[in-house]
């Protein structure tokens, strides 16, 4: 496929995750807090990560997500001069999610996206449940990191690129059940960056966290796939070599 | 298949997704507003969608959606003089699920299904959490064209027609996740339809909308649809030509 | 594979099915009623009962439920003289898992299996949420008709044969969203019998119906799903014979 | 695959089983008691052991339990010398989930891995609903009879080596939306020893039946499948040597 089809794809996936992962908990703001949130947001998103798989040209090549731009290219899996462009793209396509997030729930009265926390990502005070910033950097990066793997893994042979929209939509769910009591679900910096925008403030002031940390994760996920799979295949070339 | 055993499919399909759908939250309105009453009715939703979509005899051929239907129409892989009896078959099938949901109701004393709102959508004073007519229109819109795309998607070629089920199935979830504080979850005009002729009144007056918006988003997502594959295809006859 | 180990087979999965899928409700009873033990329960008999296809030899060939072995047997797709037998293992195997149920409820101080409902099913009274006895006989009927015909269709080929676990539970799930308010959940004569020997008094007072509507609901799925493959047929003869 | 590389394989899974598990639990305690808490923590449990198997190299080889591994071994399915190094291996893995749980837990103020019982497996006053120790030794060896058959069964064959992610995970969430209630849900020797190191003082003293239950159920399930699966190859041997 041609880069311009692939950008579109990638953002108009980045949004459709977007939209309807933060929906879940943006649009329904106005109920009491409910002990399901946690579990709807991330089906939410793990829902809407496995419709974009199964919806994109090839399943799981379709990346959404900037910190699994950065795994491919690191495991010399994706071209280094389209990093550039899948991540605008995917930036853009969050904030075009956000944006039409914010337009509809601005339809509800007494609506104020200051107030809501806009299903955006934060640390100390804007964490859920108050975690520290260490803790949040460090969940963050780990879990970035096991579902970049996840995402190299399951792209790897073909048998494996059909169960991929399902393995990585439940990766997604997974790191989210983990994720939404301490930071409300990063591990996608463009993800991240949607929302923050429009709360403004503390949520910029802490963007810096969602993506250093994901990009991290991200980078050490190619390249623990990079030493694996080149030691795989070494070990192949001996066993040839030796006649095994 | 011929039209009468295609019709008696759409008819059959949209009733048991009316009725197990709407019945999540119907038939339990008596015990108290429950925070997972949300997750319940869209995980029903998409469960009964995705076992309607197994048990048709094509996968993902199969509408149960004049949305749907419109969509496949405007994107010319659907003849268009079959368009009035799909569309006849849904609604009618939607309105036999709703009366039997209404008879089944109906065994609990002191249910009225005025009282109740059982299912039906609805903007304004009648949304889950009163939000105002031009965001719900914009949400159904959305939401409309975003499922009708990814179901032309996933019907596209028989390797993802055996994914369909699956992916309509959760496409269908996450919108209503979405959808459901706003307007109770529409995004199918013949779902709407089967509620409301009970309701009446108020839901009657609003119906309008749920027609509306989900055929212009269908039908956008046709057309968008058609654009992109007939680009696709002359890129392709391009290549071809240039002998790429 | 012999009778006798279909027959141990059909046991050991209704064991399961029922202890599993009455175990989200019977073993966490101490706790405060909860908005999630609707959407437990049904999870919990959804993912039961597509583990156990999935377990079973020849997945979707394995009934586990007195209604569905009629419903095939009406269908001419499975031999009379085995029904007898079916029901049988189904019935002891249900109550093998209740009365594993009550042992393990039993470590529980204060645990009396009468004050418990157990995941038994009920109607006026004893519907949870008091529906008459002819709305439960309705639904009852309707949910046993749509499970029936879903659970033939799924086996009718060779590839529906493989999506037919997932299928299969996905409709169980979504039935129960629809009837656990109503009767507790039950569709499957040999699930209501298990629990209702335990409870007894009212539970079995009560079975009657819950045997009696499960298998006319099964037996008509049986018969349409006989008609329409039969017209299906001649229609096929139709066109050979005229050469279309 | 080299011993080693699977060693690596088994440790990582399981560190993720635990973490992405227990954290469900360990990272939301501060937030009151919630109905949604079972299905989250059984659905976080499922997804993250559905990711895990569809991410090992041969889906359902990778054991990532104790008691699965022995269940192997004892069914002749699996290298006894290699048991050791396989329990090894899962146990330190859980422990290594374990401690990157504690640590990021510890990032939120006032916690205190003493007071939360952080997702730990226990009997009696520390049952999360005071089940006796013989309720709980029952359950314990039942379930891990079911998960570890259902996973002999589930890598018997090509084809349904296939579907074992999804089942394989769908029966520990079935498992565990039963156990959790009881004992919190083990059934993994592995899993119950990563957090009981960290709690300390009563879950290592009540660790000796999470290690013994499962072993035994999942030894009892390798007989049995040896037993079926023998008396199978023979009723086929008799069957070839009568020229039937």
């Amino acid at each position: 496929m041609k880069l311009g089809k692939r950008l579109a794809v990638e953002g108009a996936g980045t949004a459709w995750l977007v939209f309807a992962g933060c929906a879940a908990t943006a649009l329904s703001a106005s109920l009491p807090a409910q002990g399901c949130n946690m579990l709807e947001m991330a089906v939410a998103f793990g829902f809407a990560l496995t419709v974009a798989n199964y919806a994109a040209d090839r399943a799981a090549s379709a990346h959404f997500n900037p910190a699994v731009t950065i795994g491919y290219a690191v495991s010399r899996r994706f071209p280094v001069r389209d990093v550039g462009p899948y991540i605008v793209a995917q930036t853009l396509g969050a904030i075009l999610g956000a944006a039409l997030l914010v337009r509809v729930a601005s339809g509800r009265p007494g609506f104020s996206v200051a107030v809501s926390d806009f299903g955006s990502n934060g640390y100390d005070d804007h964490s859920p449940t108050e975690y520290a910033v260490s803790a949040v950097f460090m969940l963050e990066l780990a879990m970035s990191f096991a579902f970049v793997y996840v995402h190299l893994l399951m792209s790897s042979t073909a048998a494996r690129r059909k169960a991929a929209p399902l393995a990585v939509g439940a990766c997604l769910a997974a790191i989210y059940l983990i994720a939404i009591p301490v930071s409300n679900g990063g591990a996608n910096p463009a993800r991240s960056t949607g929302p923050a925008l429009f709360v403004g403030e503390w949520a910029l002031d802490q963007l810096w966290l969602f993506w250093a940390a994901p990009i991290l994760g991200g980078a050490a996920a190619g390249i623990v796939y990079r030493l694996v799979s080149r030691q795989h295949s070494q070990a192949l070339s001996a066993q040839l070599r030796d006649g095994i």
